[in-house]
């Protein structure tokens, strides 16, 4: 099978409402919503890095684009389109049928067509570029952070990390345990529609992919504030609250592929209920850094850091 | 060096016009211009595949931008943007301050700001997606190639095939020769201003990336025509006018990374001087396929086909 034949069998489908030329010309041509500002984000996913050369392709195509949403998510953007390019070592029928029908499951859920991209023969890689709107001045950014306001986070954190740990045979967990935290690691939930709920609400919003003390961090550093958060009010499952408490820690504080968001909002704001948890956190304070306390107010010394592709 | 300290160091520069945010939060958000549609490829460079691992890196930024630009320039949009999605198997200050300095220089001559992206440790592999714009029903396709109409080509075809001969052992070229051909190759010059001048004009448009044979026939399937070109007439440097026929005919047929582009227009249209040369190579013809004939309208056996990643 040639380029062009795997493009048509698994990539190419009609195109999606304001989708003016999707797939198969030099560029898709999209007709954006009058008013509506643009919103782009690129993730880049490599064998052995992001992912275990064994993962499900289906669960590798979902979460190939899980990973982008969440990046719209975080802005509250309504999701457009995305690009995907594909770098393979070689043509798999089953593998790329796998992954198709993983990704375009997720994109159909979100109403976001696959409009153009690339395909070539090198070692996996999975590039995507995803575009999204909302209004002007509308985009949630992480700069708005203000002293007293709450710190939120959604769902649960810590699971994917967890699964890491026993795929690196660091950890042994059976059964269920094992099923629903590799299921967190392989299948995350963008909060798509979270994201969008927050639009007005919240003054700043990330979410999680290195880890919630970094992410955080980067509100912190773009709104020149200081925050405290409470490390045992961090929301996580039953499976990882029976783990030992240093590794919940490490898995909660700095663990990293979570794709919940992390959000601040004034005191007496009024949060959506989109049927996602929301749990707060901790507060924004004029005070520069990062203050980690326990269910006691105590300082925890954690010794963590986020997740750094290039940390030595 | 972190992977937040690299981006700063190489990657982030002021926001472009029309960028409200560019580099650093979760998503770049652009204003798009009232009425225009928005544009969008991607391309992807794979190490070994797409370029050598010895290529200086100013080169390899330049062309990892200006063939996204190219595929832009093939619709006759206005670039507004671009995303950069990395992976690096180490960092390396040198080689990223040559990248970013080559990518950059292209990107600011035409005004195409980096507002985007991601960097990850893997095999070396370079991922642009470029946003464009086009105003409503003013973007050039493949599709719209009519009976009569010429077939043109801009600059020239065929050198950058004949540099990869060279660097595969297959040609010998002295000095200056291998310079020129070699320039071609590592350094394409996008025809952005001939696709935006080609605006109303032209009836179709491709850029030559995988051949012109094949990008050609992208055009004719597309526009449900056939075509007739003469191998005679496309035009090719003297470097390439002084090897043998039949590598001249395998680097103008069917050697790719030209990034010129191949466009037909009605006999009577009045095309644009923009400053690069166009040669007219053929005509439109209602018969379904490509027919190659020499300068005497003699057919030509050329047993050629268009590059393929997947080809067997």
């Amino acid at each position: 099978m040639g380029e062009f034949d795997l493009i048509r069998r698994y990539f190419q489908r009609p195109a999606g409402v304001g989708v003016e030329v999707g797939v198969g010309d030099d560029c898709a041509v999209l007709a954006p919503t009058p008013g509506a500002r643009w919103l782009v984000s690129s993730d880049m996913l490599v064998e052995g890095r992001h992912f275990l050369s064994t993962v499900d392709p289906a669960r590798l195509g979902h979460k190939a684009l899980a990973v982008n949403l969440s990046d719209l998510a975080a802005c509250g953007a309504t999701p457009r389109g995305f690009t995907l390019a594909l770098a393979l070592p070689r043509v798999d029928d089953a593998w790329l049928a796998g992954l198709s029908r993983g990704l375009f499951a997720l994109a159909d859920a979100h109403a976001c067509p696959l409009v153009g991209g690339d395909t070539t023969q090198g070692p996996l890689n999975l590039c995507i570029t995803v575009f999204g709107e909302a209004l002007a001045g509308q985009a949630l950014l992480r700069s708005g952070a203000r002293v007293g306001d709450d710190i939120w986070v959604s769902g649960r954190l810590g699971d994917a990390r967890l699964a890491l740990e026993v795929f690196r045979g660091a950890v042994a967990l059976a059964g269920d345990g094992f099923t629903q935290v590799r299921a967190a690691m392989e299948c995350p939930t963008p909060r798509v529609a979270l994201g969008q709920a927050l639009r007005g609400i919240a003054t700043a919003v990330i979410d999680v992919s290195d880890g919630l003390l970094g992410d955080l961090g980067h509100i912190l550093a773009a709104s020149g504030v200081g925050a405290r958060i409470d490390v045992d009010a961090l929301p996580r499952s039953a499976v990882l609250a029976a783990q030992a408490a240093g590794l919940q820690r490490v898995c909660v504080l700095a663990g990293g592929d979570d794709y919940e968001l992390v959000f601040t909002a004034p005191p007496q704001a009024r949060l959506p209920d989109v049927g996602v948890p929301l749990t707060r956190i901790g507060c924004i304070e004029a005070e520069p850094g990062l203050r980690v306390v326990d269910a006691h107010g105590a300082a925890v010394d954690h010794g963590l850091r986020s997740f750094d592709h290039f940390a030595s």
